[in-house]
C-alpha cells in the first residue's frame, strides 16, 4: 500500500496561504464547538524519522487554543511503565472531555519499533493489535473523535534530510546511530507498517497517510483532516444529544435470566475455633506470599463486590492484618469525582492499576458500571451492556500480562442484611456506616438482584472467573476468601 | 537527644488490649470529624531498619476507614523523581482535604541516609533543612495536621532483629547487605539524625520520638499521639470557622504602596522591518537553545502574566513558533478543578513543574493567588500576604535546582486595552475571546493596579526578578520577551 503512494505532491506557497488562512479559522472554531459538545479528540502521529512529525505537530497546536490540548511526546517505556500492561501509560493520557491529547508516536510503537528491532517478543507484539483496537473501540464508543496520521517519505528522502541535518552543526546530534540503523532497514520497517496499518484501520480510528516531501501538502492534508474529523464528531455528538432526548425508555426486564444467586448454599459456616486456627495460618502464609510476590514482580488484583453489609471491609481487613503495608494498598471506590466523570469510565481503574510486585485490593471496583450505575439509571442501557465485553478485555489484557486476578463477590441473603443492618443502627461506634441509602438500595433488592446476575454469567471467564463467596457466616466468608488469594497466588508462583 | 532515651519502656499484654479499644474508635471518631472539616493529615514515619515501621503503619491503618487514606513508600528516586527538585515528589502526593497521607520514609531521607551515604552533596543537603522548614510550614498554613515519628531502636537491638529475620527461610531476603553496612554506621546515621530532628522540630510539625523495643508500647504511643493531633487539629478547624464567620473585615487600601507599574515608559515600539528581522534571528536562536537545553539537561520555566488583550497569546506562540514540541509545553492556567481546589494552592504548580531539559511555559500562574484571587476576595487576606513568602521559597527552591526562571509582566495602558477589547468585539473570530468578565475586570483597574505593584514588589528577588514588557506595541513586546529569554539560557549555558 505504501509504496504506491505518490509521493511527488505538492502545494504552491500562494495556494496554501490562502488555504491555510481559512483552515486556520475553521479549526478554532471547530474546537471551540467540540469542547462545547465535550468531545475528547486523540491525534496519533506516527511516521519515518525525519517525515517532520515534530513541524506538523507545532503548526497544528499553534493554531489551536492552548488551553485545550496536550502533547504527550512517547519513547521507549521507563520503569513505571514496563512493570504494567502496556496501555497502562496511553490509558492515563487519554483526554478529558473537550480536550485534545496529541501523541507524537504512540502505542503503535509495539508494533513497529518494538517488533521489527525484536525488543518485544512475537508472542507479544501479535497480541498487541487485538489490544489496540479494543482500546480504540471502548474510546471511540465513549464519543473520542480518533484521528491517525503516518508522515511517508521515501527512503532517498530521508537520507537526504539525515544528511542535511548531519551537515548542519545545531542539528547534527539529531540524527544518532540508531537512525542510520533503522534506515537501512527501511524495507523491513516498510513491512511491519503496511501490516500494522492495515490491522488497524478501523471505521472508529482509521489512518491517514500523509505524503510529506513536501511539507506545505502535509499540513494542509493534516489540518483538512484534523476539521474534517471534529465536523463529523461535532455533528455526532449533537445528533445524539438531540434523540436522547426523545428516547429514554425503561430498560426491559429480563425474566429469563439465568439465576445463579437462587442456587448458591448459603449455609456454609465454621466454629470460632476453626476459624481462629485457620485465619492464623493463612495470614501468616499471606505474610510469605506478599514478599514472594514482590522478589518474583507478580502484579495482583483482588477485587471486593458483594451485598451491603456482605461484609467486604472486615473480610479486606483480615487479608491484610499481616502483610507489609510497602506491598499492598486498598483501594476504595466511591462515586467519581469531576476529573474521573470526564474521562472514559475504565480511566480510573486504568489509574490504580497496580505495579508488578505489587498486591491492589479494590474495596467496589470497575463493576459499578454494571450494578449500581445500571440500577440507579448513572449510565445509559447501551453503556452498560457495553462494559460487559470492555471489562472483559481490560481483564484479558491484565491476566495477559501476568497479574493474578482474583474477584469476589460476597454473598448474603435478605435476612441477614436485615439483622446487620439493626446491629449497626445500635452500636454508636457503627452508625456512620449505614445511610439512607443503605436503606433505599435494600427496596431494590430484586433489581440489584437481576444486575449481579447478569454480571456473574458475561464476566466470569476462564481467564477471570468470580469466587462467589457465602458470607452469611462472617467466619466461613473470611476464610473462604484468604484461602482463595492464598491459592490463587501459589498456583502462578 | 536520642542516646539518652530510656529504651526499655513497654506495656503489658492486658493493659495494651484496654488501652487499645478505647484508642482505635477514638481514632476512628476523630477520622470522620477530621473528613468533615476538610483538614488533611500527614503522617512521616522514619526510623531505623527493622524498628517496626511497617508493622506500626499496618496497625494504623487497619484502625482507620480505608476510603480516607494512602500509604507512600519511599525509596531512592527515579529518573523522572531526580529531573525535578527534590521536593516535587513530595508536594505531589500531599493530601486532599479530609484525607490522609502516610509516608513510609520521607523528604528526611536527603538528610539521613542521603547525607551519610554521600549521595547527596554537602552543599545541597544542608540547604534541604531550609526547604523541608518552609514545606512543611506551608503545609500547616494551609491547615495540614503534620506528625512525625522516629522509632527507636539501640544497635544491640537492631542486630538482634537482623539475626532473627536472617535466620528465618521465609524473611532472610530482607536484612542486605546495605542494612548490615548501615548497622555498622549506627553512630554516623545517630549524629546525621540527631541534627535532623533538632533542626525540623516545629511547634506547627513536630517529632515524636517513639521508644520501639516493646511493639505494644509503641502502637499505643503512636496512636494517642495521632489522636492527639487530630483532636487538636479539629478544635483549631471549629475554632477558626467560627471567627472566620464574624472577621471578613475589607482589605485596607495601601495608598503609600510604591508605584512601579505608574514609572513604566509604555512608549516603547519598533517597524516592521526590525520586527520581522529580529524575529527570525530570536527564533532560529530559540531553536538552537531547545536543543542545548535538552542536551544539558537544564530546565526552564517561563511564566506569563500581564494585563488583559496585553497580548499573551501571541507573544506566547512567536515563542514556540520554531520549537519541537517535544521539548516544550504550555500550561494555560484557569480556575482550578475540584481536585485542585482540594489541595493547598501551590499543589497544582508542583504537578506542572517540568523535568530537567524541558521548557514549561505558564500563561498564567501562581501569582493568580496575588491578583485575580486577591481582588476577587477569592481568598482571604492573611492568605494572600502568606503566598508572597510562599512563592518566594518556591522560586527559589527551583532556582536552587538549577532552573532558569524567567517572569513577564506584558503592560498596557487603559487607552490601549479599551482599542483591543473593541477590535476583539467587531471580529468575529476573535469575539469568544472578549467576555463580560474582562469588561467586569477593567472596571477594577485600579484594585488590580494596587495588586500588581505589591506583587511585582515583593516577589522580584534576585534569584528570580520579574521583566516588565511593555506591551502596548505588540511587535516590541514579543522581540523584548524572546530576547529575554534567549539571553537567559545563554547566560545559564
Amino acid at each position: 500500500m505504501l509504496r504506491e503512494i505518490d509521493l511527488s505532491r505538492k502545494i504552491t506557497k500562494d495556494e496554501y496561504k490562502k488555504v491555510m488562512t481559512d483552515l486556520e479559522l475553521k479549526l478554532g472554531t471547530l474546537q471551540r464547538r467540540a469542547l462545547g459538545l465535550g468531545i475528547p479528540v486523540v491525534i496519533v502521529f506516527e511516521g519515518w524519522d525525519a517525515a517532520g512529525k515534530g513541524t506538523q505537530i507545532n503548526k497544528l497546536l499553534l493554531s489551536l487554543d492552548p488551553r485545550g490540548f496536550t502533547v504527550h511526546p512517547i519513547n521507549a517505556p521507563n520503569e513505571e511503565e514496563r512493570l504494567r500492561p502496556f496501555l497502562w501509560r496511553f490509558w492515563t493520557k487519554t483526554p478529558a472531555r473537550g480536550t485534545i491529547a496529541i501523541f507524537d508516536r504512540s502505542w503503535y510503537g509495539r508494533v513497529l519499533v518494538g517488533r521489527v528491532d525484536k525488543i518485544v517478543p512475537k508472542k507479544i507484539w501479535s497480541k498487541a493489535y487485538d489490544e489496540i483496537v479494543s482500546f480504540e473501540r471502548q474510546l471511540a464508543d465513549d464519543g473520542n473523535a480518533i484521528l491517525k496520521f503516518f508522515l511517508h517519505i521515501s527512503p532517498k528522502e530521508q537520507k537526504k534530510r539525515f544528511r542535511k541535518l548531519a551537515a548542519n552543526r545545531s542539528t547534527a546530534w539529531k540524527v544518532t546511530k540508531e537512525d542510520w540503523k533503522h534506515h537501512k532497514q527501511y524495507d523491513k520497517y516498510l513491512a511491519a507498517t503496511e501490516d500494522a496499518l492495515a490491522r488497524t484501520d478501523t471505521a472508529f480510528a482509521p489512518w491517514t497517510i500523509v505524503e510529506a516531501h513536501d511539507w506545505r501538502f502535509a499540513t494542509v492534508k493534516v489540518f483538512t483532516a484534523v476539521a474534517d474529523a471534529l465536523e463529523r464528531a461535532c455533528a455526532a455528538a449533537e445528533r445524539a444529544q438531540r434523540s436522547s432526548r426523545k428516547r429514554k425508555a425503561p430498560a426491559r426486564r429480563d425474566d429469563s435470566a439465568s439465576s445463579i444467586l437462587d442456587g448458591i448454599d448459603l449455609a456454609g459456616a465454621i466454629t470460632k475455633d476453626e476459624y481462629v486456627s485457620s485465619l492464623k495460618k493463612y495470614q501468616r502464609r499471606m505474610m510469605e506470599l506478599e514478599h514472594e510476590v514482590y522478589l518474583k514482580r507478580l502484579p495482583v488484583i483482588i477485587v471486593y463486590e458483594g451485598s451491603d453489609a456482605g461484609g467486604k471491609g472486615g473480610n479486606i481487613k483480615r487479608l491484610v492484618q499481616g502483610m507489609d503495608p510497602r506491598g499492598y494498598q486498598v483501594i476504595p471506590i466511591a462515586a467519581p469525582n469531576d476529573i474521573e466523570k470526564a474521562h472514559s469510565y475504565l480511566w480510573r481503574f486504568w489509574m490504580h492499576i497496580p505495579k508488578a510486585g505489587h498486591i491492589a485490593i479494590f474495596d467496589r471496583s470497575w463493576y459499578g458500571r454494571t450494578l449500581v450505575e445500571r440500577v440507579e439509571g448513572f449510565c445509559s442501557e447501551e453503556e452498560w451492556r457495553r462494559a460487559y465485553r470492555e471489562i472483559n478485555e481490560m481483564e484479558a489484557q491484565l491476566v495477559g500480562f501476568g497479574t493474578v486476578l482474583v474477584k469476589f463477590w460476597l454473598h448474603i441473603d435478605q435476612d441477614t442484611q436485615l439483622e446487620r443492618f439493626k446491629a449497626r443502627q445500635r452500636n454508636p461506634h457503627k452508625r456512620w456506616k449505614i445511610t439512607d441509602e443503605d436503606w433505599r438500595n435494600r427496596e431494590k433488592w430484586d433489581a440489584y438482584k437481576l444486575a449481579i446476575d447478569e454480571m456473574l454469567y458475561r464476566t466470569s471467564t476462564p481467564l477471570a472467573p468470580w469466587t462467589v463467596v457465602e458470607a452469611n457466616c462472617k467466619w466461613y466468608a473470611r476464610i473462604k476468601a484468604l484461602k482463595t488469594v492464598v491459592q490463587a497466588i501459589e498456583k502462578k508462583l
